[in-house]
């Protein structure tokens, strides 16, 4: 059932029988969406995985983007990749009918694009990145707009982008400095520089289409003051395609995905790139974070499927290569055990397996509310949109640290052979590290999960998340096997309730920094707490299948071992970061910059 | 004081305040070592490493090494280096007058060892590999056989190495099979592979000397039946050099550290490899000890030295790129203010910051150690001794394995920048990942930790490390700032102890496998207790300055604040690993390779 880079069976494990996202046929738009969909769907993707993506994974890290002659050239698989990609629907899946997408249920998509990006990381952000691009102009731009960009994104043909960083503007939108001045004819005149823009400039499609953030001259300052513009790289002048002026002024050397270019783009240089308005002027940070938020859960997906491709070559490994022997049983004549007879190889796998298979969880039970927030109504929709809210920093940011140490296990599994490009799990390493960066570093995520949605709405989003795992303990306590696994989850949210309220008595009598200060160590307690929620569903669901007598038994004791182990080895985690959260010392607001010398 | 790769400060007051190394001067081999002779070694290594090894640290990883024609091409750096080395002392400097050494003691050796590595850990390791080879023979083999290899070792002419690893003998060194047979001429015709031999041939030198273990034909089985041999590169016969059928079939392209040549082997392709015996036959892998004990030691500074770097890098990013307002006024009308202002960053410099300073620290306790080991006599060699082997594995691994997240927070300070190759953080980030590997992975020490060092002479060495942190607490007490901090340190020690005795208790009812099943862990919680009593060590040293009035109070500030953010950060992640070592669920040993699909 293994792929060699995902368990599609684990996928249809969290679809059918954790998550049932078959009920999500109750919505009209999801009406085709029974079970032999969901399969062709799963199906067609790991088709794709295994033709288009995972045999270049590694070609492509060795013959990376280049920029030469003011071309950026990419791996020529990524051509075929996006045609691929726009022909078989992907880039549209989600859109309706009517605008030639799928109404695909984006709990289904997201299961597929954990195929793809576990099969190779580098090639599908261009569709998906495109995806989002072309998403962002259905909701927001002109008819008139959609149909000059849209249908050739959804194509493949056109990359799309997020255009947002600036050499000064980085963390800090508000200080973005490109200029758009309104032109007579309708378009604005855009000038200035976008840094890290991934998917920017490359030779795989024949447009580029940038979702620019820029100020229309006399704007106010800060967010309050930043427009959405589209920018192509060419632009259509009668029947011929014309130079816009976004010149590539160079990429940028990553220590991993180098096959996915990140360009640095000079703008409107020659005073002549034009821009036209996405939405009404000045609200263009707040149409971004849909993309954004959309982009949050894309990169957690990302970091956790990356780390599914690193396991299961580790995996491979653990089981092939034979090292040592057993503790109590050294016999010399005997011949040697493959490692994963060793209890800390098999500590590593697990440590990678709870991570991955957690994050898929939480990320399609993130998939499953945005589904929700979009289709459902009153306090389903209520409930679902306010979950998300909270859960995308989550999603986003415990997913991608996590990830990052996962991979690091699989290499460690593998002894100096993980450190060389012999085998895959360097390379891994070296993708995998970008996601804590993307879309926000952990920081930007802390603070806004501390800062924002803890207490949004008066805390109904935290509120609703305590319901949640208060459910999920209810529907495990009568499985005698869970007991343990239910109360050590109902203990670490209580705790994790309680060091909410000690920083929200903390922020009436102290000044936002300190209220703010450990606000990453408070998503990574928030991560363990809702990652154990997701594992005790998974368990509960695998402890019906067992007892209902289900077929491949250890697939399903497999999900229990390993909730274990989550709540044996990772939850307690919680203990320290609840210490530290609780206390009064102030240090990191207390130390000056002459004290690091 | 802070150079722009480690700060010579730190290290004086290490050796000075912390330590009193100069005490050092009452054993009549190091009676030359005063205050003077001190700084003038850490000058010299400063200067060395200012004119030699920073500024090539990055070009090495661009122009890395290659193995063309035959040849294995490194950086032209390498050779200047070399020479330096040997030249000036460093490779023989702890070596006797008599030897043609220094008589330096190691501890302060050792720091300046710190310094070379920080400035570029691709270089020196070529020099202290040889030093390490070189010691070896000094110890083991025939004057003869010194005479012939050690003094173009000492010169830095000749390359030294440790061949150990094969194909099939990594971590289970027990079944090498490389065999050695007796020649009537009294060497050994050497045969067999070597694979990952660090330093194994490049152009850099004239000559590469193996320390390598092979079978005697007729041998006992295991590690009782492998012996020690030098083996060289070139042999000499009569005036002239000949090739003595060492062949390199391949270097490994590894992921970091492409500098310094990982080479495979072929030895005695053509039947014509000579290898000279070391010591007597079947006892080499206990000589082989006494080079990877130093090496262990070794491998710990490179990683703290090279996290050194990092931080330095990044808190020069940190004070200069602004970006961002502070929580608590966000007027945009202001500047943005460096990011260093921010707490999250500072949180994530003081990570770093007491990793390193930490690590340098407890390498340096047990570097004195060895200097007593050797020095010192009765009651107080012999806790040296044994403090030395039970802090090893620890000193070893626990730097090694936080030094990885110490550069992984520093490329985090960067962002999208610490990604990219315009700054030397991804660098650091892929260079430092193999010092988990080198000389057994941490799961081996682990082992070597939990399964041998703390029941040693019937927990002697265990009893003696209680009772130094017992001291440690004792003389923190009378400061009142620091209270908290040596209760903290007390109780997590107390911990351990429960946590040793828990272990024990269920080793004497359970196989080995169960006992040493999260020995990983073990080594984790331990290596926490170990930096803590040494940051309470410093915190105490720091405040004593304080009180004197001294000057450069931030430095000691620092020192202080750096002490309470491992005590409130860090060290409570003993508690989770506590609570998991101290469960009696197994899991690790329950479950089986089908489960992990």
């Amino acid at each position: 059932m293994a792929s060699r880079y995902i368990s599609i069976r684990h996928l249809r494990f969290l679809l059918y029988e954790v998550f049932d996202a078959l009920a999500l046929r109750r919505f009209p738009a999801f009406e085709a969406y029974d079970q032999a969909a969901f399969d062709m769907t799963l199906d067609a993707a790991q088709q794709i995985g295994d033709t288009y993506l995972f045999p270049y994974y590694r070609e492509m890290d060795r013959q990376k983007a280049v920029y030469q002659d003011g071309e950026v050239r990419v791996h020529h698989s990524i051509k075929t990749a996006m045609q691929v990609f726009g022909e078989g629907g992907w880039i549209s899946a989600t859109d309706t009918l009517e605008a030639g997408g799928q109404q695909m249920p984006l709990t289904l998509f997201n299961a597929a694009l954990m195929i793809f990006y576990a099969a190779n990381s580098n090639t599908p952000p261009h569709a998906f990145l495109t995806q989002g691009a072309a998403r962002l102009l259905r909701s927001f731009a002109s008819e008139e707009l959609q149909s000059r960009f849209v249908p050739h994104m959804y194509s493949g043909r056109w990359q799309g982008t997020m255009a947002l960083t600036e050499p000064q503007a980085g963390s800090s939108l508000s200080d973005i400095l490109t200029t758009a001045t309104p032109h007579p004819d309708g378009y604005y005149l855009i000038k200035g520089q976008k840094i890290f823009i991934s998917g920017g400039d490359h030779n795989a499609v024949d447009n580029v289409v940038h979702l620019m953030l820029a100020r229309i001259e006399g704007a106010p300052p800060g967010a309050k003051g930043i427009s959405l513009f589209v920018v192509p790289k060419y632009r259509q002048e009668g029947d011929t395609m014309v130079f816009n002026d976004v010149t590539t002024a160079g990429i940028y050397g990553k220590m991993g995905q180098k096959g996915y270019v990140a360009a640095h783009l000079q703008i409107g240089e020659h005073d002549d790139c034009r821009g036209w308005l996405v939405g009404a002027p000045h609200k263009g940070l707040a149409y971004m974070f849909q993309m954004m938020n959309e982009a949050r859960i894309g990169t957690g997906l990302m970091a956790s499927a990356t780390a599914s491709g690193a396991y299961y070559a580790a995996l491979e490994y653990a089981r092939q290569r034979p090292q040592g022997r057993h503790p109590s049983n050294k016999d010399l004549s005997l011949p040697q055990v493959p490692i994963i007879e060793h209890a800390d190889v098999r500590r590593m796998l697990l440590f990678q397996k709870s991570i991955i298979e957690g994050s898929f969880a939480l990320l399609l039970q993130c998939s499953l509310y945005a589904d929700l927030e979009k289709h459902a109504q009153g306090a389903e929709q209520r409930k679902a949109h306010l979950l998300l809210e909270l859960l995308t920093p989550v999603a986003k940011s415990f997913p991608s640290e996590m990830s990052n140490l996962a991979v690091s296990a699989g290499m460690q599994c593998l002894g100096g052979a993980g450190y060389c490009d012999d085998f895959p799990l360097e390379q891994y390493y070296r993708d995998i590290r970008v996601n804590s960066i993307y879309e926000g570093t952990t920081t930007i995520h802390g603070i806004d999960l501390l800062g924002r949605k803890v207490m949004m709405e008066n805390g109904e989003a935290a509120a609703l998340f305590a319901q949640e795992i208060s459910e999920a303990v209810q529907q495990a306590m009568p499985y005698p096997a869970l007991q343990p696994l239910a109360l050590a989850l109902g203990n670490a949210a209580g705790q994790l309730q309680q060091a909410t309220l000690h920083l929200f008595q903390l922020a009436a009598k102290e000044p936002a920094e300190v209220f703010l200060a450990d606000a990453t160590l408070y998503l990574e307690y928030f991560g363990y707490v809702a990652i154990a929620w997701q594992w005790l569903l998974m368990a509960t669901a695998a402890q019906k299948a067992l007892n209902e007598g289900a077929q491949h038994r250890d697939f399903y004791e497999g999900k229990i071992l390993t909730a274990q182990y989550f709540m044996e080895y990772e939850l307690p985690k919680t203990q320290g970061l609840h210490q530290r959260l609780t206390s009064d010392a102030r240090i990191t607001t207390r130390i000056q910059s002459p004290h690091f010398d």
